[in-house]
């Protein structure tokens, strides 16, 4: 824990919006602020999610500044409504008045100006505008990406990144966020970040537990922070040095990829798809899928990747058996013999899609999801995968998968993205 | 805002773990309890995330006590090893002991012995047990969903319900915590909730808030917290009124469901999805799927449902121009002559998709969804529709959809399925 020793300069992010507190959204900024801020070298402290409240927000920024926080994001509660109230609560934080900014006044009439007309009066838009204008004495001010512009507040305690609320306006606003004096003057103050990054797949918790324990006892790893994270069936372990520890982080790192080589994906965190991505492109191969249990999901996660139509070619989901039969060519008389999820009938799938496709590789995947279809030799969670290749080569598994219907789906999806995976980088 | 009136208690919600103040993951646990606790009638005044630091968690505490909160629910921290400290940090918060609870250590060392062997020595597997059934004085022990049991803490300030961080656990363990005499006791306080949720395709934000602006000068709506939150292209408005104030969200969202009824969804939050199963269950119809740049993403959406093998009957991923002929009998000079961005291409691959699966509705789409490929008549965003049927109906949109490659793909989905929806209900 590093009780004594330096410290990273402590982050926090605020979001607010009464729909992140009643669940009614998943919020996805401030994992992105999070992720942003740990890789410039500040430690985050907290998330913190708050209603559209005043007195709330006004408690989550002196409990910020409690927390020894240096800097303080917060998003959301910049629009033109009473319910936005995020600029007059920061700059009361502050103890300056907000003034109003008429040349920025103008910049936002003339792009609500662009937008397509509603039901409003103009006495309400302008005062909207006007809101939207008032600035805390002193403050920077980032141009609109959308309609509200952002907000760089200095105070006595942490300095307040303000910024617009949709993730879009977000991502989109934070480089100029960075580039400001105010942020550019606090990063020179920030150590380099240092951190390490592996990916595993099918290695537990457990095991890195255990082998960190190893490792400990050959060296002080204290400095180090060690955060495990399974997500898409695979184990990401990510190293942060404290200022210092740089060493002993580059020492575990490559302790952890070597004792669990095996099973390492990549030790500087290159996603699958990426990996996969690659080999197809190198090795100039194409593929196509046939699908029953994952109903799509796995040519979805192919053509996620820009570019990929160089070597997706297209895939069948073949629900029923008739599909199997007439689209993949799956012989009725193997469905009946072994079953629509078996062995067999995956493997018959990997060649009937490469051959309806005209592609170099193909996979096949039947199972079980759930809730209803398990039976005592075949439960819920049972999949069989199979991936076959012009060139003769085939890669079959057969698994039990743990979960509800949702589970097994996402599992095999991911399971079928390292079995590509292995088959093009092995067989190429 | 109701500032003078009767409020709901209030709850917060603390989630721990470094991985969630590092961005490593996306927590599902937060929305997930805020979405029970608004329910069960609360308030939620905020999610907090904390790293895996004794302080930084006893100051969440803190906070939640100041903020005026009746009930606390936390997650994560309930582990074996020594950074996982939420039980010890809640007993220091309570102001009691920890106490060992001798049949619990013996339950859970029963669980641990269950689990395959890892390379750990019995001590330190003895020393976690122990760890694990150490519990604050007075303390509900909820029984163990995997290895780590939750708790049930009174303080002089609010209750305290402690529970494990992985997901199925803490859903899992929920029911327990309700049913608990502490939380049973405090539940009998809380006034029943009286939410209303609407849904539509097709509104704004800003549309919703001119109605709004307009309907608080019929009557006072100050008691009725609306949220509108924009979620798959369609826009939930929730209401939930205040005690007291059940009359005027009923009257609200009459007027809401009344004024915008062309787009509305549903009245009741009922979802687009389960909405399309039903229709086609109740009409008895068969759906199939032609894909190019969704790549399978509608098709693994519908049969996302359980049991929506009786309706789905498969699908075609048609990546490449030979495939939609090979696969769909998309004629290969309707593909020269129109493009295969197309509305002729897109209804061609519906007949293709029924003709395929001999289904009784089929569905086309066909579009760019860049980044690359994009041309002044056909930009990237141009996405055609077609859902056709047996019976001769045909519905048919052509789109610019904005935003990236990702959001083009997930707004066609939404489209389809809409689009989906309007031919079963009205041709059905």
């Amino acid at each position: 824990m590093n009780e004594g020793g330096t410290r990273r300069p402590r982050a926090a992010v605020v979001l607010t919006g009464s729909e992140l507190v009643t669940g009614v959204i998943v919020d996805a900024n401030g994992p992105w602020l999070a992720r942003e801020l740990t890789a410039l070298g500040f430690e985050v402290v907290h998330l913190l999610g708050v209603g559209d409240r005043p007195d709330d927000l006004a408690a989550a920024l002196r409990y910020c500044a409690a927390a020894g926080c240096v800097l303080v994001v917060t998003s959301g509660g910049l629009g033109p409504t009473a319910d936005d109230l995020t600029g007059e609560v920061v700059a009361t934080f502050a103890g300056v008045e907000l003034e109003l900014d008429e040349a920025l006044q103008q910049r936002i009439a003339a792009i609500i100006a662009r937008f397509p007309r509603i039901d409003q009066n103009p006495a309400a838009r302008d005062a909207g505008i006007r809101k939207q204008a008032l600035v805390p004495r002193g403050a920077v001010v980032l141009e609109p990406v959308g309609t509200a512009p952002g907000l760089i507040v200095s105070t006595d305690g942490p300095l307040v990144v303000v910024l617009p609320g949709p993730p879009r306006e977000l991502t989109r606003m934070w480089p100029a966020a960075l580039a400001s004096a105010p942020v550019q003057a606090l990063l020179a103050t920030v150590p380099a970040p240092a951190g390490r990054h592996l990916r595993y797949y099918g290695l537990s918790e457990a095991e890195v537990a255990a082998t960190l324990r190893g490792l400990e006892q050959e060296r002080d790893l204290a400095a180090v922070e060690v955060t495990t994270c399974l997500r898409r069936s695979e184990l990401e372990v990510d190293l942060r040095p404290q200022p210092g520890a740089d060493d002993a982080a580059r020492w575990l790192a490559d302790e952890l990829a070597t004792r669990h080589a095996d099973r390492l994906v990549s030790a500087d965190g290159t996603t699958t798809d990426d990996l996969l991505a690659r080999a197809l492109l190198d090795a100039g191969l194409t593929v196509a899928t046939a699908e029953s249990c994952t109903g799509g999901l796995l040519a979805g996660r192919l053509v996620d990747r820009p570019g990929s139509s160089a070597y997706v070619l297209g895939g069948i989901v073949s629900y029923s058996n008739a599909a199997k039969t007439a689209l993949l060519g799956v012989p009725a008389d193997l469905i009946e013999a072994h079953g629509a999820v078996s062995p067999e009938v995956a493997r018959a799938m990997a060649d009937g899609a490469r051959a309806a496709l005209g592609a170099d590789v193909g996979i096949g995947i039947t199972g079980v999801a759930g809730p209803d279809g398990g039976t005592p030799e075949k439960p819920v969670g049972y999949v069989c995968f199979c991936v076959t290749t012009s060139s003769g080569h085939v890669l079959a598994r057969d698994r039990r998968l743990p979960g509800g219907r949702a589970d097994v789906r996402d599992r095999s999806v991911d399971a079928g993205m390292h079995l590509l995976l292995r088959t093009v980088t092995t067989a190429g």
